[in-house]
């Protein structure tokens, strides 16, 4: 089997609050919207945010809960971006979890959670290598 | 800022059984592995697989529940794929959600939950394209 994933699907609780934190936080564009879900083409693969109650249906069950036992990070090409990443994030309706200082394994990296407490981490990470159409690859 | 997410990291309560769902069920090969996190290249993106109280410590908070307002999909290239993949991971350690049918959006999933109760969607989606490397592309 590909050694792939499609889709990062999170449950919002509302569309238009979680789209700012991601247009006007990330600065990213959709590619897709309705008043059920909004996608994003990302790097290799598609990120939704999906009303709760719209994914718990289609996933046929209910008590999804936050925060999950999960994070999503977004790699940036230098240590100082790290922390005006999380302020632009915090400024578009995010919550700081954890400011950015620098991990025992390296780099440099904080967390800030989206309005429905999906935490995002935001991490310089000098090797990993990230190309020009942000497709990121492993490295030590 | 570039459109792109670096890592999902999954925290999980046993790595070895975690691994032995993505290793067994999907066919995946990590690409590093130690006693806290194990790193699976993907389309694009990293997955990794982190000890949960490790990946709390990291994100400077405790209290991470599951099932968490999130899912995570595998894309197949033949609708007849999906109920054979959610078979595999349910005999590597995964537990049925949803079986597999044809949602009114179109396309036939299902869902499977990992060990640690992460939702994964096997979806079949004829609009959207996986070329090669295993990179997905939104279409309508």
């Amino acid at each position: 089997m590909q050694q792939q994933i499609s889709v990062i699907t999170l449950g919002v609780g509302d569309l238009a609050v979680s789209r700012r934190f991601y247009v006007t936080g990330f600065g990213w564009t959709p590619v897709f919207e309705n008043d059920e879900i909004v996608f994003y083409q990302m790097n290799g693969f598609v990120l939704g945010t999906f009303w709760k109650p719209s994914l718990e249906k289609d996933m046929g069950r209910t008590g999804l809960v936050a925060p999950g036992a999960f994070s999503l990070a977004h790699n940036v090409p230098a240590q100082d971006d790290v922390a005006a990443v999380m302020e632009r994030l915090v400024e578009a309706g995010g919550r700081l979890i954890r400011p950015a200082d620098a991990p025992p394994h390296g780099g440099f990296r904080g967390y800030v959670a989206d309005p429905d407490d999906h935490a995002w981490e935001i991490a310089w990470n000098p090797a990993w290598a990230i190309d020009d159409r942000g497709h990121v690859t492993f490295g030590l």
